[in-house]
């Protein structure tokens, strides 16, 4: 092991990992070696470079420390959080999509609330034969916070009401802000909701309801965007609400059809 | 951009990029998203794994924020320092190797000094053609502190005296250190000495030696020994010194020779 050199170098690190006790966690970190160095090779990193990448990835998880998740941040950013939700979300084509979970936007979400119009989503949760599935247990979150869980009725439905959600920026004072001004991206969030419906004997759904004609549906900083997943948010006068009340200021509604899969069907 | 899935996300992540001012910093994170992902598919990582891999990388910036360079010693774990360091610091056949600068290893230095035994470095500085170089810089570092910059003479020869370093472990006690437990991996680093050479019209010269038969030379946990860098290191009684001194304790001298590349000579 004392030949190495710019070729042998890669070989060389994951010849010492032989001895591994967790055959997964080799596995893992030779894929991961190989990655990084291929990286470094593809784009002849300077010593300059690497140190500025690696005094980011500390400057990172200093933000980390102070309470927000900035390397979660930096895998939304570059696409990898997206990435593994899909891989690992898997579903039949005809279900609803999952997205992105959400990470650091909450704490933005907080210092930046919206005015506080209703937004009533109207929900119908099925299977993918179409049967309803009554029982579901919908929770619906917004900048403007989270819903009481609504339990879905004997046709499926739910009606849980929030606020309505604006575009709102990931937190971008920090490096991962720093580095996505630099690429030239914004670092907005179209307005979105983030829902979850659980249901017996079907995968959880996590997921994430856009507005149509939202301006950052193509730029979604956290790529999060999926066209199934683009409602049409409809606008109302002050007047009857869809829960048999009634409001005396304007409200939203957003009608949705989620459609789960049953833990014990064809999940690939 | 919103019809994203596990197949397009590494397009439509490289896509948003196209605007960015700095080719160089678009190329580079062009690759970096592309190995990324591609580790990300290749071991099909799971949200737990990822989840654990970003909170790890969190955990490395808060180690870093405590005054150590964590990501550092990551990278010089991973093997990522070494290979830099070979892909710049290439030099024609003949001339001296580098190796992996010091990184964190200094604090652990000052913590587990050895007896002070003196150690003297009889170099001679010469290029490529054999001929001696005068007026060269020499520095030495061992984990005993650093030794006095010595200029070499008409001869290119140079004495330095430092103390012997002995074998020593990286910082352990972090984020890296459970790594490298998990993978089987001493912490352990060989017995070296950290030597910089500069002489005008000759490239820096910033690399390390070490000592024949140390047990840690295969198993460096920072991939920084070459076998041109293996040296003897002889032990002598108490006596005359290659100072022209003496020394009333037994002492140890290690004779090298170090080749500089001109600068205006073919460095590829």
């Amino acid at each position: 092991m004392r030949h190495i050199d710019e070729d042998t170098i890669t070989q060389a690190v994951i010849a010492r990992h032989a001895a591994a006790g967790d055959a997964r966690l080799r596995d893992v970190v030779t894929s991961l070696v190989q990655h990084l160095h291929g990286f470094a090779r593809d784009v002849k990193l300077t010593e300059a470079e690497w140190a500025e990448g690696t005094r980011f990835l500390a400057d990172c998880g200093v933000a980390s420390a102070a309470g927000r998740s900035e390397v979660t941040l930096l895998s939304d950013a570059l696409g990898l959080t997206a990435l593994v939700t899909a891989v690992n979300q898997r579903r039949p084509r005809g279900c609803t999509e999952s997205s992105v979970p959400p990470s650091t936007h909450g704490e933005q979400d907080r210092r930046e609330r919206a005015p506080d119009e209703p937004l009533y989503v109207c929900g119908r949760v099925r299977a993918l034969d179409g049967s309803p599935i009554a029982g579901a247990q919908a929770r619906i979150g917004s900048r403007g916070g989270r819903s009481e869980v609504q339990p879905s009725g004997s046709d499926g439905s739910f009606i849980c009401k929030t606020t309505v959600a604006a575009p709102q920026p990931v937190a971008h004072d920090g490096p991962v802000g720093r580095l996505l001004q630099a690429l030239g991206r914004p670092p907005w969030r179209p307005a979105h909701l983030h829902i979850t419906i659980d249901a017996p004997g079907y995968e959880p759904l996590a997921t994430q309801l856009f507005r149509q004609g939202d301006p950052y549906l193509d730029v979604d900083a956290v790529f999060g965007v999926r066209s199934s997943l683009v409602a049409d948010w409809v606008c109302h006068e002050p007047g009857a609400t869809p829960d048999g009340d009634a409001s005396a200021v304007p409200f939203t509604t957003l009608d949705f059809d989620f459609v789960l899969n049953a833990t014990t069907g064809d999940k690939r």
